[in-house]
């Protein structure tokens, strides 16, 4: 089942440098495994903003919360949920 | 270049069910055509909501001011527009 | 899966009160239906408004969205849908 | 009488480790308690967010007060109480 | 057990003068039996605004519910309840 | 005249235990000489939050601002002021 | 004492033209009777909105009250009420 | 012209009274030259706020933002700024 | 002086055709007036909503009051106005 | 393409002088030389606040989010992005 997660990072200005980048490192990493299991299926950045909007795919919603709370980032960040269904107008087949 | 759209529908209580059912199915002969034609690239519906969460693939903000403001449903929607960018992290090619 | 859903009712003053209560009729048979399938498995008046929170257990996004689109007075509703999982402190075995 | 209670977790970024990880031993064990007792009745984890949605059975507002006031996280939470009654198409008996 | 409710009323601008008129008088005569019961414990007007601060004092949540909604006025009110408690720090008995 | 005044605290979570012990002790000395007054007319903490609903009883607007801002817990509060009159369907004679 | 209110005033479209501006002279009237009773004592109009923001020197609560819902145009209002006191750094004797 | 700004102050806890003070000093001495210049044109306490609402007389924008953005307290405030206009029904001159 | 003035226009869904039309129709000539005058500097379409972003130099907030008040559409929109000044990093000369 | 781009700039207050004076120092050679290239096209201080409301001209998203995330300030800054089209009422040339 389809989830859109919106995330905003916002890091303490007072976090070292080289924390921050290690955060950013293994949440990239993270990430990318998700990408590749399928699913993190969509990840977009939102000009402008330290955000994104993504779409996951997931089996459960403990699933969900597992993978969004394990997050490297998870703690500097605030996460807005919405569950997606199917739309009856989509011709994408793999959009359900 | 990306956006995501968000789309509250909103139907005057009073609106005829003949005029309703009449602008949906111009909407979605209108949505799928803009489907086909790839600019139109996701389209979800949200869970218990009249209203859709969209990315749209467009070659100018003016084309999609004119696609979205051409939509028979228009007039009852309220949109939330978001301009998107390729995410570093990403490792889907079609995601740009 | 379980979601709660908050719902507030809003029927135009200038509905006849036979619609309502007709509308009000068909909304608590199909309420008590989905009650006794055990998909509508919570549901709290909130005091003091024509509104309610319930816990729905559905099988998918679809189910749910498909169920609070249906009732008879979803027109006249505005919902807030939260996912739901179950709590790692929880010891009710039927909480999941 | 059931109340609803919305609870929202912000731990301090530089709060050490122990200290948090105590602090959730002591809320865990606290919470299980109050549900053994039937006073915590339901407890689901939002997916997405270090927060919970709640039903709590009790005897008088005072109590609920006690209750939630003296839970080892409450200086980081933030709580949203809705007071709730027995719904008129509710089934379940002990949904009062 | 006390609760605050702030009630906003807003009548439509087209309701004929004598509904209106009516309206008030019976919600009048409803409101100060409530008082002589107890039950409506406080009622302030908010000034400059159709609204008032009230404080009741009821024997259960539905018991609340049932006073609101049966309000001749209660279909033209938005309403904001709020649980109170006896505060440590007060001296007043009968602000239990 | 009357004023509804609304009081959420917010103690920071670093300030010693024995400051804010302090800091509450005279807080409840001073606000207890408000009430033997008849200045501070009610108090009621609301359920589940480190907050209270309180009515005034003031000559003047200043007076009402230099109780307000001297007591010891006013730079950790956040305060909502509503000026309130009699209602014309009160029947409490001392709610003028 | 002085009070501030912001009134930001929504004449229903459909409102015939005569009847809007008998409204508006019956209110100018009002209105300046007010001004040179000294009780409306300040009144600006807010650049680009159908808003003032005024300054009122009333005596009392139920005054203020009296006054702004007895204004021609309060039915298609909002009012927004702040008390005001005298700021301890203001050389205007008349800025009590 | 007019401008009214809505002037917010937030210390922060742990500022040292000292400077606190000074800041207030030079604030007051500031405000006042402003206000003998004709350029601070109203100044009240906003009740039960650390809050005021002012109205500026100034020659340009720029000339407001310069007062503004010097004030010593400024680093420390939130501000919201209205342009106002003479109100066609005011009857005071001096309220151009 | 310059300010942005935010407009979203929102025009009732049973205004005839006609109306609505003349209505546009007038609007565009007065705007393209206004901009030949130089008043109304800057005015750009928001992507996706029946909105516009502008920017007018005007030589009084009365004037501005006036111009945006007179616009054939204002009954039907909702206005949000900045003051502006120049910025100091500016190098554009004519933004002043 | 256009972009609104509405920054608010909070600096800690902790931090040292020099630092938030080189900060702006660098920020403002930066933004000059985006103002050179054409890609800053505006820029104006918003009265009384520490913030600009500015409209970039840029080839794509990424292009916008490369500019604003790598502005100095930016880690201090939240940021309001609105995608801009050329208006059918706009006479100017270059406001494409």
């Amino acid at each position: 089942m389809l989830f859109q997660v919106e995330m905003d990072v916002h890091l303490p200005h007072d976090m070292p440098a080289e924390r921050a980048d290690e955060l950013k490192r293994v949440e990239k990493a993270r990430c990318q495994q998700l990408m590749r299991d399928g699913t993190w299926r969509h990840l977009w950045r939102i000009a402008g903003r330290y955000a994104n909007v993504s779409v996951f795919d997931v089996t459960s919603h403990d699933a969900l919360h597992e993978i969004l709370t394990s997050l490297p980032l998870f703690p500097f960040m605030t996460m807005k949920v919405t569950a997606l269904c199917r739309h009856p107008s989509s011709i994408r087949d793999d959009d359900r």
